[in-house]
């Protein structure tokens, strides 16, 4: 998608270096657009732990290029392999919630493995991460087109206001390689002419919503507006909200949601007022061992500071202003669960399913088959 | 309650000269804590609109002070009455959801009407407004003891650990004369020795949570731990909240509770969970007017400068710190309303009953018969 006039994807190789990945630092959204050079793996994995990319499917792709770069530098050690496994092992630790994380870094050593010799298996890790990434883009294009119909519906019912659609954290371009995950039906939308306005959540305590979602809307000319957390139940309450549109950081088969903490609270508000509750996602976020998500998945618990200072990016440096007082106890969980009961339906890349085993199945059903 | 080891109230003539009002002016908290004297009855609009202080009863009292200091001002116009009018109609302007304030100006132009002559006028305006203060302080009290019963039987089902309370905003004593609503009967069980820890959501935009709640609890030895706002679902849905407790900046007759945005959200998860909802209220609190909160009482939208910039006070000045893009269009509405369906029980001076018509009118029925 397009920031500065320009079109952008999350992260790619450095042109004329294959040995270097490039990413946007979000970390710096929206007060500044730093590009950041990755030239091993243990800088990938510091980009993913300290969040200067973020989204499942981004978080995998960079991971899949972290065990690229392990692959390239493997010569240095004296057990290539065991080097490659003790990557993979660290970066999957980066971050807890997401499955994509783990499903990309098993896919690059799978496919290193099959070559023999060093020449060979960098070729393969090179195949493979730009095959991940080919994929990557590709579902989040087919989860636009997926998901545009929800929006066309909605849109006739309207008879030309704008389709309100309220959005959580951000499951944007930014968390992806391109498009998006909730946002890609929105773009397309948006790009076909149909009127869409959004909601934007702030999504405390990072503030991907204020600091990413909105600088996507803005940078895209699709039309938004920033509200609290705490102010989408109201909207929904006063009819302004025709559809809640999320992503998803892993989806159990059963069609339970991980996503940012505070989407249950608005799956809530939304089955309480009558307004269609989506979850967008890649085939790659879905844990196809998991059922019940609320006993099986792993929540990340981050550190307090997030709720105790802002930090900020101005007149280039790093701000750190503080909120409450340094010695306030803090419970900072990442995610949350949105049971499947609250789920209206799933947007794929494959289409739009139930959130329901049975339906998910039957949308999976021949590309997964070794995997159920 | 107590603040550096000292016990304060919220609002109180200054001694020595019963001319000027002294607040604690709570925009410093808990950065630094500053009493402002207001000498008239423009200085009180400001420190309500501005929220220098907050909270329904404080509100209410301190429009009660308004009008004591406009009555005492009302001379040097050359239509007392008038000009008494003038300031009330002013003051009941400054903040739109809480019914106190309206209450408590009407009820001292009442009182001042009553009196003949301006000494006695001004008689009257003290009395009135010292009665108003007592009997706010009294209701805090009593909602204390009569909500620490709650406490009390979860605490019997803990077996000693703590009851865990969660609260949204700002019902403590800084919302108050003393004590609080929401904080009241936490305080008590407090006192009594009953383990108690309070989940304190941080309130967006303006941080009363992590800002005041998380100060008082602070100071007053509450064992207390701060989360976002996007937090709480996810608390109950792992069995982390025993009660939610809020107070209400009105109620309606049949049970509908206005208070800080986001708070319907919380009642939702608390439906969701099985988790008891309950929110405090002095009589004050109660618009005996309305039934449907949802279409009758309005809801106060603020600047959206307030989800733009993080405001701090940092050594000695005040640090406006941009959180979003300054162009960002935003939505902010100040409360939003709990639909008596998901509130368990209402917590009043007079005890505690269902949020219901016949409930509440049975618990109020003699003091406001004339109201009814």
């Amino acid at each position: 998608m397009k920031a500065g006039g320009r079109h952008f994807e999350t992260i790619w190789l450095k042109p004329g270096d294959p040995s270097v990945v490039q990413v946007i630092d979000q970390r710096f959204l929206p007060f500044d657009f730093v590009i950041e050079d990755l030239t091993n793996e243990e800088e990938v994995f510091t980009a993913i732990r300290d969040m200067h990319i973020r989204g499942a499917p981004l978080i995998g792709a960079a991971a899949a290029f972290g065990i690229y770069l392990a692959q390239l530098n493997s010569g240095k050690h004296t057990s290539p392999d065991a080097f490659l496994q003790q990557t993979a092992r660290r970066l999957k630790s980066a971050r807890p919630t997401a499955v994509n994380l783990s499903f990309c870094v098993d896919r690059m050593i799978m496919a290193i493995a099959e070559g023999s010799g060093r020449r060979e298996k960098n070729e393969r890790a090179l195949e493979t991460v730009l095959e991940i990434v080919d994929e990557e883009r590709e579902n989040s294009k087919k989860i636009g087109e997926q998901g545009v119909s929800l929006i066309e519906a909605a849109s006739r019912r309207k008879t030309g206001e704008p389709v309100n659609i309220l959005t959580h954290c951000n499951a944007g371009w930014l968390a992806c390689i391109d498009y998006g995950t909730a946002t890609a039906p929105i773009y397309k939308a948006h790009e076909m002419g149909i009127p869409v306005h959004v909601w934007v959540d702030e999504t405390r305590p990072r503030n991907q919503g204020s600091r990413l979602t909105a600088w996507e809307m803005a940078e895209n000319g699709v039309p938004y507006t920033l509200i609290a957390d705490n102010t989408g139940g109201h909207l929904m309450q006063k009819g302004l909200v025709d559809m809640v549109l999320v992503g998803s950081d892993r989806t159990t088969i059963r069609g339970d949601v991980a996503n940012k903490i505070g989407t249950y609270l608005k799956a809530l508000a939304a089955h309480d007022n009558g307004v269609p509750f989506y979850a967008a996602m890649p085939s790659s976020s879905i844990d196809w061992s998991v059922e019940d998500g609320l006993s099986e998945i792993p929540i990340e618990e981050r550190g307090g500071d997030e709720l105790l200072y802002l930090e900020t990016y101005t007149g280039g440096k790093w701000v750190r202003t503080p909120v409450a007082r340094s010695d306030t106890p803090v419970y900072n969980a990442g995610f949350d669960i949105t049971p499947a009961r609250l789920v209206t339906a799933l947007i794929t890349e494959r289409g739009i399913c139930k959130a329901e085993k049975s339906a998910i199945f039957d949308l999976f059903h021949d590309k997964n088959t070794k995997l159920l």
